[in-house]
């Protein structure tokens, strides 16, 4: 049994190193790699793709698994050997059912669509990048297909981010999220809106790194365990508990961007840095899922990070890098700039209140256009109208609708959910984490951090996929998900901010 | 007969995926790696490799080369086919005796090793790194016992980096070299030395990049298909025709380093740029040999980088990015200064006289260590006596002595004779170029380097592997290796440098 464990090990961490490989030309990708090396990496990363899906599916997998049950039922659920076979099972009989050529093949797909959409967005050429998003769906279908009897097609793709969660779960939360948020929305949208000039000013983009990098020092992300760079789109990427990188983009005219994409991939990087190195080189690393991933960035860039106790004790070292820009600018009028809700266009700037609109938005197209509802050349004019509905904005062209995200281009589809299912496990994992240390608020007007990223780490981080999100809902906070800490956290926030109480 | 054609490129192209990703996770390691991330990758790497290894020796690939040999004779030995077949087989021959197992060990070996490398250099403790010096010497010896009947156990290491090449063939050519150098270099050194005080000014290191960078830019290395980054070592790695990347460090009390790091990486990545993109995803893609590859290096850092006519061109624009520091420095007084020959203890920093007493050096120790004449711990003193008897100073400490090349502690052994063949081979291809095109001398003064590029992408660049050394040597200059066009080089440039004629 030690040995079929072991040699189980073995291959896992072969895998692993496979995926890890994926990982970092995905990263480089992003980050380095010139334009003429774009045609065959994505060959390169098919080809990766493949083999460790080969190598995963490979029959000797199944029979280790089989004679690892007793040794899974023996050392049970929570044990460190336990998880590591049920997570491998899981995804096995998974990965079974797809074919390796379909793997390498969307790969390829992928990468190709990528580095069209990468020239199309500026370009606001949605025409030349629509046959890629196309064949996007066509493999996201023809991979829900491999999993015949699915309620929703979009279901086999979300349990992929989200494991469990249904496309109709998804929807009743959404609808009951929406009857709460809508009010809020339109009684913020229908005041006369403030207007921070000090926000579009000139703010020099060495500065704006430096002040990002030495905050998330601060919460605990770990530079000798990772960096960051720049690249088009924010991301975190790991390809080990010792290297979990982050990425970010600056605007000069618009300092918060950088900024909280910083405290927002911290967010993520501290989750997948803090998993208990025993699962190094099994499929245990990382986070359980990207609601629950999602929860994690969300605290760090808004929970705290937008929060009147971190900025009364961090607002006078920003203005120390930033004397002239932010010379006449009141903490108040600071904590409200950075808080303001408004009728945006792109969702990685929107603030906290009508960001969960643009993720319904999207969330809906996915379903509209797997169920066969919506075309993908009707997709901009929806959106546009859609915006038009929802936040009151209508977008002047593609680039800053259809065109903006960057998943759908990468073949991530069914995945933007994870964005709003985060915000509202966010604040139920807080306040549980408020119950077990009220001085938490207190620390973080003094600057320290401790007591919280050790709650998380020894409640979340170090687990990493032990549990679902379900099971860490319920071990942490004794509930299911509910949109209540959410709504009570927004109404209270926002209710102070616009006088709304 | 086509679908087996069909079939080997197929597998050839996954291999090349394969060797893309090791290649990308190398350069990582070095350029970008958060320290975190160093006993992962190291893994990561020996996975890729053993991968990588029983794909290759996979039984088919043996049955698609028996199929391919009549294609082979068809297509002929200067075909695409052919070649691709060819090289293949000679690879293939020699990867089965290699089990997967000890690639993967060696891989390993060598990665933990260069991190203790990386550490030990800068605390000047050849102790902390000795055991895996050893270690990687054992690995070598192990390597070259798979390939039983060698004249010398380092015959098979160089076959890997000079296809052909034997340690008996490199004593007898160095010895010859040696016989002519000697005298030279005693009687550059026994004359009084010039001071350039100007070598040590501080140059601030981002001039030096763009000098850098725009002078290779001249000469053809194309940054869409490539970039340059620091590293501790300067070093050039290649994942695809599309993409050759460069790495330089800058020490701004020594201006030259980084510029011929940058002319000299520039000129093994424009090879590796040049190749014809038919051997995409084959073995045919690369340098033939190292050899041949430094011959390319050494040209463009060398015999064009370190000439009168391309400073006479050059010079009035390296003094508008460093006015001070070059004010009173005249363009002959800057020649000399470049062009200095003395008593140095770093090779890569070493004049073009004195540096192959370096390279026979480290050749007779991998020699001797190998042979059992030297053991691993006496490297330390044996290096610093023969620095003193060859090269007439002593180093002080190890950090500049027997732990300043990367190589052997990167497993990396049977490889430093390239330099010297390099040098030899590069005054063969240069003069076959002047014959060829004489205006090239006049074309470098005016700051143009087309007629040579072009000349060596039609001659060198783009056969990748299909013709070894010998052979271009042979198609090219219609000779064998031979030392006099070196030499005669050596004797011109330093003759009137010196005052020897």
């Amino acid at each position: 049994m030690q040995e079929a464990y072991k040699e189980l090990k073995f291959r896992l961490a072969e895998l692993s190193h496979i995926g890890a490989a994926t990982s970092l030309m995905g990263w480089d990708q992003q980050v380095n790699m010139p334009p003429g090396g774009a045609e065959v990496r994505g060959k390169q990363m098919a080809t990766l793709a493949k083999i460790g899906h080969e190598k995963f599916i490979d029959k000797k997998v199944g029979e280790l698994l089989e004679q690892l049950k007793p040794m899974e039922e023996e050392k049970g659920y929570e044990s460190v050997e336990g998880s590591v076979i049920r997570l491998t099972r899981r995804n096995y009989n998974k990965a079974v059912k797809v074919p390796p050529e379909f793997t390498a093949r969307a790969q390829k797909a992928e990468s190709e669509s990528f580095d069209v959409w990468i020239k199309a967005r500026p370009a606001n050429d949605f025409k030349r990048v629509q046959p890629y998003l196309q064949t996007n769906f066509d493999l996201s279908k023809e991979y829900a297909d491999f999993f015949p009897g699915y309620e929703h097609p979009l279901d086999p793709l979300i349990d992929g981010y989200e494991y469990g969660m249904k496309a109709a779960k998804i929807r009743e939360i959404f609808s009951e999220l929406r009857k709460e948020l809508v009010p809020v929305v339109e009684s913020i949208l229908s005041q006369e809106p403030e207007y921070f000039s000090f926000m579009k000013k000139i703010f020099p983009g060495d500065q704006q790194i430096a002040f990002g990098e030495s905050i998330i020092k601060e919460f605990g992300y770990d530079f000798n365990r990772g960096r960051q760079d720049m690249a088009p789109h924010p991301f975190t990427q790991g390809t080990s508990i010792g290297d979990v990188r982050i990425t970010t983009r600056v605007h000069e005219d618009n300092f918060s961007s950088a900024m909280f994409s910083t405290f927002h991939e911290g967010g993520h990087a501290m989750y997948e840095q803090g998993c208990d190195t025993v699962f190094e080189g099994t499929p245990v690393r990382g986070g359980t899922s990207l609601g629950v991933h999602e929860s994690q960035s969300r605290l760090w860039e808004n929970v705290i990070g937008r929060s009147m106790p971190f900025w009364k004790h961090n607002y006078p070292r920003l203005k120390q890098h930033f004397p002239e820009q932010l010379a006449d600018i009141s903490l108040d009028k600071f904590y409200r700039g950075i808080n303001r809700v408004e009728r945006s266009l792109i969702r990685v700037e929107a603030d906290e209140v009508t960001y969960n609109l643009h993720v319904m938005m999207r969330f809906a197209f996915e379903c509209d256009v797997l169920d066969g509802k919506l075309a993908v050349e009707e997709l901009p004019e929806a959106w546009k109208d859609r915006m038009e509905s929802d936040i009151g904005i209508r977008p002047a062209d593609d680039k800053d609708g259809v065109l903006q995200d960057i998943h759908w281009y990468s073949g991530i589809i069914g995945y933007f959910q994870c964005y709003t299912l985060g915000n509202i496990m966010c604040s139920q994992f807080y306040d549980a984490a408020l119950k077990a240390h009220p001085e938490i608020t207190d620390e973080i007007g003094q600057g320290k951090y401790d007591t919280l990223h050790n709650w998380l780490k020894e409640k979340i981080y170090q687990h990493g996929h032990r549990y679902t999100a379900n099971e860490l809902l319920k071990n942490i906070t004794g509930d299911e998900l509910t949109i209540k800490p959410y709504m009570n956290y927004i109404k209270t926030k926002y209710g102070e901010l616009y006088d709304l109480l």
